[in-house]
């Protein structure tokens, strides 16, 4: 009898993983990552408990899987590890992919889909960060890499792909196309993905339990603002549009993320003339333009710091401070207007989240006083509070509101109860139906992003 | 005593020149142009009230200086145009140079200005469409060409210079600002200038003037789409907002325009593998890139034509323009959305302008009726017939709505009759001070979009 789910997120230059109880709710039980694989020397951090462990092992670590093997040699061989000493006790491999192409929800890995994730390899370039504590890459290579090993080396072990991208998949037509020339559009795979999608299923499914609504019927205008930041539109419980795009890059700026930009900005970036000329553009690669506007861009750049909350203040220490925090407040503000026309105003609420949606009141504050003309009112003191720690949902609305009320939902907390207890049964009963219904999205918010 | 005034706007391939009457208003008397510089043989063509002229001339006209000599030479010589027989007959040529760099309003020429104009010769590589009826590239070098050949050659002459991107130097700080590098943004002048502005500024005093209210205290949105598209958020008479950038590719999508993507994507345009892979992609120039997103995008890469009329239809001949119209929606919703919200809800109007908006009953009825949720309605009959041939502003609001009214507004019209005959003679009266306060808006558009 199994006893344990992995949960696996990993990125260019680390791998992070959570053991969680095989139980209703899962219960975390121990975190293990190796970082430092493409800048050697790696360093491995343990977690269990209270016990804590960080080392640089002796071994050369300095791909994907052999930090993973690692991984799972060390923590197999922790005898206060009870649950997890063989690949028999693990129930289940969670990994999370970033880009999931066109597929819709979570898969179980076969030959099959295995095959058709490696035709999906190349997409992804770029990384997502995490939501909140962590800045971490996550990475479609990395995380094939071990997808393929544990095929090889668990294969007893069921492996399921979570993706970022698979959420927005019900967005129109019209909002997935760019408008250009559309074999090559076809060809390449270049149309708006959206990511951030494990986060916004929990966040919906949450706000919707809370609101007492089904959530096939909840409108939402959900941020995501974490060090990488995104918006979404729900509609009747799907993503009708979201704020990144083909990559993460689109949208909303983040802590080293320019977000929109115009499009030929960044061959103006480099020239050497300082002039906007086009004889004074070098010509540029990819890696080049990612470098620049996913790693040398947003508030770091302006700041020096890709610490929010030292930009978030109420007196900002310079005015380069206050510039970055006005430019969050602008972007995000202009997709509230643009999502909340685009639900025809049927907004229920507009839903804070990710690190800095959960964390600054100031932004919060800021962003519902700017949208006062949507009927938007809040809380001063309930706003203030903030979320608490047990709490996934808080309501910081003024009361006899007109517009949408305003929520705070948690996505990165130890979830201590269940809300889904019948599904959870149905799911842990049978794994195949597991894999086929979707294990449910606040257990697989826990996991995934734990 | 002057009897004319002369406006040409200078593309990468060709002049376009009006006459205007030196009288209040204006009125235009004669149309010359030469396309085809860089594609031979060029063509001349001609345009005296009823006459009219096509030939291929026998000299070479390789040049922007060469097509406006000929031009001048062909117009001065001609028997009927005796209103503009040498340039003794000029009282101003007006230059329309679309990236203004940091200059907030129009200037004259004198040494100072055209070397600090000269400084900023390589802004705006990319051109301009203009709004209506013809698709014409306008060009910061070739308009140079001919200002510093009115000068040297035409000394006695007032060359005044205005500027597409001037409108919207009062934008704040923090929308102007891209969240990047800022000692490379500001060496390299980085940032987002916007465009369309000689349009908008006619715009707002006509709507103004037609709401009976003081310019200064008018909140307008403001649709410019034309085969070149944006939209522009006014605030007490200023842009706050626009939907172009560092150059006229950012915001709603064109003609031959993708309009905003994921800043990245141009980099798997072109790669080989029809893969999104880092090493698929190759090195790309500013100028692939341009070619690309400026002239091989937008709503003719989805349908084969440029024209938007053909996709505006209620029953769209296929899928492709169905997808075209829906996308133009989606984006000029979400920018609606976007300026309603950073206007506070006090928004007098929301205009359609531009051939495109004001032509197209069809796309502002469908734009209306996704605002619904802003309180704007139209009346189906006044959208239908749509603004008459003498008229500047068209009222199509539905009488009794809560929310904006919606105009309206032409700009490329040939007026006739004055909005601000005072302001016009004290301008003719004294050229120093019309430079100083700037011609009334009005004639601009006319002189300038002529």
């Amino acid at each position: 009898m199994a006893k344990s789910i992995l949960a696996v997120n990993a990125g260019s230059s680390s791998v992070k993983v959570t053991f969680y109880t095989f139980t209703n709710p899962p219960r975390a039980i121990a975190d293990a990552q190796v970082s430092g694989i493409t800048a050697p020397p790696a360093t491995f951090k343990y977690q269990r408990g209270e016990f804590k462990q960080k080392e640089q092992p002796q071994e050369n670590l300095g791909t994907p899987q052999d930090a993973f093997k690692y991984i799972l040699q060390r923590c197999f061989s922790d005898p206060e590890l009870s649950e997890v000493a063989s690949d028999s006790d693990l129930a289940y491999i969670c990994h999370r992919v970033v880009h999931g192409g066109d597929y819709c929800k979570e898969i179980e890995i076969n030959d099959d889909t295995l095959h058709r994730l490696e035709a999906l390899e190349d997409l992804a370039p770029l990384y997502v960060e995490e939501t909140t504590q962590h800045n971490f890459e996550i990475h479609n290579f990395s995380a094939l890499e071990i997808i393929r090993l544990c095929k090889k080396e668990l294969p007893s072990v069921a492996s399921i792909t979570f993706f970022d991208s698979a959420f927005h998949q019900t967005m129109p037509l019209h909002v997935k196309t760019y408008p250009i020339n559309q074999q090559i559009a076809k060809a390449n795979g270049l149309r708006k993905y959206g990511f951030h999608g494990i986060s916004y299923s929990f966040i919906l499914r949450s706000v919707a339990q809370f609101l007492g609504k089904p959530a096939e019927k909840t409108n939402l205008i959900v941020m995501h603002i974490g060090s990488g930041a995104s918006i979404c539109a729900i509609k009747d419980g799907k993503s009708i549009d979201t704020s990144m795009g083909l990559t993460p890059l689109a949208g909303l700026p983040g802590a080293t993320r320019s977000g929109d930009i115009d499009p030929s900005l960044v061959f103006h970036y480099t020239n050497e003339a300082g002039k906007l000329s086009p004889a004074s553009t070098k010509d540029m690669h990819l890696s080049t333009a990612e470098e620049i506007l996913n790693k040398e861009s947003g508030w770091k750049a302006l700041t020096g710091t890709t610490d929010f909350s030292q930009i978030a203040v109420e007196n900002p220490p310079s005015e380069a401070h206050k510039l970055a925090f006005d430019i969050l407040v602008d972007r995000i503000l202009g997709y509230i207007g643009n999502y909340y026309v685009k639900l025809g105003g049927e907004v229920d609420a507009l839903v804070f989240a990710g690190g800095i949606g959960e964390k600054s009141a100031l932004l919060r504050r800021i962003l519902a006083e700017k949208c006062h003309s949507l009927g938007v009112a809040i809380d001063s003191d309930a706003n203030g509070k903030g979320v608490e720690e047990d709490q996934i949902v808080k309501d910081i609305s003024k009361g006899g509101g007109k517009g949408p009320r305003t929520l705070i939902c948690q996505t990165n907390e130890q979830v201590s109860q269940s809300q889904d207890g019948e599904k959870l049964k149905r799911l842990f009963a049978n794994r195949t139906s597991a894999v086929r219904n979707g294990i449910p999205h606040r257990q697989l918010a826990v996991v995934i992003s734990g």
